[in-house]
């Protein structure tokens, strides 16, 4: 590794943070990617994780592996708590610190509660691999309980509610019905888990809401016709260990809320002393750059309204990735002098799928503004999905799965790997308890 | 399921549990499986997913799948902490008390730490998934650790020992080896991978104790080839967080001890009122019963001498199997009011591999005596496995995997997906700390 090359940090390895390294590859920098994780993580599909469809390791990429041939690529394990702009070093929780010529933070969003009492204590939340096997294993274990004491199923052990119908509350709800009516029967044959049930609650009054409306009736027919228990315009007021409490007063008895509600930019836009707008998401001027600091960037969904226009982007994959190879051209050009250029976004559009052979897909204008709904807006996400996953192996071993899946309504990856009891099995010292 | 037949108990869904219950298919009892994970782990392959050569979810098979097509077979997923024979009922650590007529007992066994101060506090055990997963994220972060700073491969980061030359540490031993050689060097060009050491350290004169002369000697020489810094005659007196003592008194810097060095069996034993023999193994009748209790039997792991012979059987998979058929034969001969048979072994000999193309595999007499050191040593290792692994996406899985492997020197599941902050991705509360 040549040195005095400048050096351009990427804080964060998701879909802004590989993008951007990519694309510095053949830029004369040395680049230094730093995530608190070893591996980026496909977050588009981690519902599929938490729903036993795919295992954790597919969707899942060593960061070192994919950079194993772009030599000016580094990486280094940890959690960036500050940026020191005087001498320009960002600061990790164990007390590193890392010098940058250029900066790029892609540390992307979290899971914002709004207020609401007890969704971080007792509710899920899927932003990470670990959350989602903790949330599948917790799932399974609840109809393990069931299948152990029958009290459990009359006191909501098997009631699933899901707060927020976007994209990720929607195909989780179409993930789990599918999950209870084909896979779980025939392994509880002792359970009657026709009664296990989904309720997938939205504050406004429309799932899916930034879809068409063609997209978005099909979507709602499909959920409420394959049995999801689907509630517009209501909101929770209150999350607890074993109820919520609806706006209204209703009390719903439950053992699992997932809270896909609403996101918000990672806390550390906080700390990088920019201003900060709506959705905690960084104030940006054209070419992505912090105000009056030209050799930072914030991209993904960190990133908030950019330039004079205070044009805001959607929080989504496609955005990111363009936003981070946006980055890394802009960096490429002050080196050569010149001024960086307004972020434009080519939309390709969305697509959503709810559970089996079912899915909306909306292409933008750019790409003929097509629009499918059901089997071919499903193959195509499964299409769109594959190519994009990172990793040939990840590639065979989620083509593989989903093809046992849907032959064989088998769901191999059904194993609770939570730790509740993490050190039960070194016991040897005398007692069973250990 | 028809009431009013007698219902077998089987604790433990292991290689002996799996296997009584398979063998009950046609017999008129009920059987329910008891276990506190919900999945088979097939023991034999957890070094692998310690060193990345497997993922986690390729060695393990969920138990209510397994027998989603033996009607006669229920599971319910909890831990046996105690036996009542007055009204025939096993306790589960949650109060739960399930009636049984018949008993199997296949809990297996854990590691025993002789005494050792120190073993299960900072040492690491590999009996179960969670330990597995566990190891390998705590190996890697040695490296992450090492990457970020040079003092931590000074004070012997990256020495790793393993307590036990038995077939674990051999196979732990050969495969961690080669990682380090051939996979880690080309993740980490800033480290001097090189200088990351095996330490095996086995208290008597001889690798794989068990085995013949040859296969002994070969053992020994291809992990002293590949660097392994073999110790014979050396035992641990004390495991501390950053070095070991040795029994002369040697102090060894290191972050990662892996303890091997002996199992015994499982606590279960000790609450069953039966007579408990050398390595707290259950002394037993001729036909694996318990003495005096005609309806209640042990195998594998845990169950020690039998007969008035005191044979002791080798706790290795093949016989846990035959010991599992064996009950539940014996059942079947007690509901026809027969008398049991003595257990026999049918021994077909044993195998063990030490990394890339490199095995040991010797074949019983009665299977011709044929012993393979090598390459075909190693191929024999592989297919057995295969051929023995559950489920046939996992076979699928390992195969591709290993493929893979052996190939490109990859390894696909080198993520580190340990709990050490199993919390921190939840955080949307205001601080970065969350």
């Amino acid at each position: 590794m040549a040195s005095h090359r400048p050096r351009v940090v990427v804080v964060g390895a998701g879909f802004g943070g590989m993008n951007a390294a990519r694309a510095l590859a053949k830029v004369p920098v040395d680049v230094l990617i730093v995530d608190q994780h070893n591996f980026h993580t496909f977050q588009p599909l981690l519902y599929q994780v938490a729903t036993a469809g795919l295992a954790a390791g597919d969707i899942a990429h060593q960061v070192r592996g994919i950079f194993r041939r772009q030599r000016n690529v580094r990486f280094l394990m940890g959690r960036v708590v500050a940026v020191d702009w005087d001498v320009h070093e960002v600061a990790l929780a164990d007390g590193t610190r890392l010098a940058f010529d250029y900066l790029i933070v892609a540390a992307g969003a979290v899971y914002h509660d709004f207020g609401t009492p007890g969704v971080f204590d007792h509710g899920f939340v899927l932003k990470s691999l670990h959350e989602a096997v903790t949330l599948r294993s917790h799932m399974l274990r609840q109809f393990e309980q069931a299948a152990k004491d029958p009290e459990h199923l009359e006191h909501g052990g098997l009631t699933f509610v899901i707060v927020g119908a976007g994209p990720t509350g929607v195909e989780m709800a179409g993930a789990l019905v599918e999950l209870f009516d084909r896979v779980l029967p025939s392994d509880y044959p002792e359970l009657d888990v026709g009664r296990a049930k989904v309720v997938l609650l939205e504050m406004m009054d429309t799932v899916l809401a930034p879809y068409g409306a063609r997209s978005r009736a099909y979507a709602e027919r499909v959920l409420r016709r394959r049995g999801v228990d689907l509630r517009l315009g209501t909101a929770v007021q209150e999350v607890h260990a074993d109820h919520v409490v609806l706006a209204g007063g209703e009390r719903l008895e439950t053992r699992t809320l997932i809270w896909a509600a609403g996101i918000r930019g990672h806390p550390l836009a906080e700390v990088l002393g920019a201003p900060v707008g709506r959705g905690a998401r960084v104030e940006l001027e054209r070419d992505l750059s912090l105000r009056d600091r030209p050799e930072a960037f914030v991209v993904g969904d960190m990133a908030g309204a950019v330039g004079e226009e205070a044009t805001v982007f959607p929080q989504v994959a496609q955005v990111a990735i363009q936003q981070g190879k946006h980055a890394a051209v802009t960096i490429a050009r002050r080196l050569r002098g010149e001024a960086g250029t307004t972020f434009r976004y080519a939309d390709r559009g969305q697509m959503a799928i709810i559970g089996r052979s079912a899915g909306v897909a909306e292409l933008s204008r750019r790409l003929g503004g097509f629009r499918f709904t059901g089997f071919l807006g499903w193959v195509s996400w499964l299409f769109i999905h594959l190519v994009y996953l990172p990793g040939h192996q990840n590639r065979v071993n989620a083509f593989t799965n989903w093809t046992v899946n849907f032959l064989t309504f088998e769901r191999h990856a059904r194993l609770i790997l939570d730790t509740e009891r993490p050190l039960e099995d070194r016991a040897s010292r005398g007692t069973i308890e250990g």
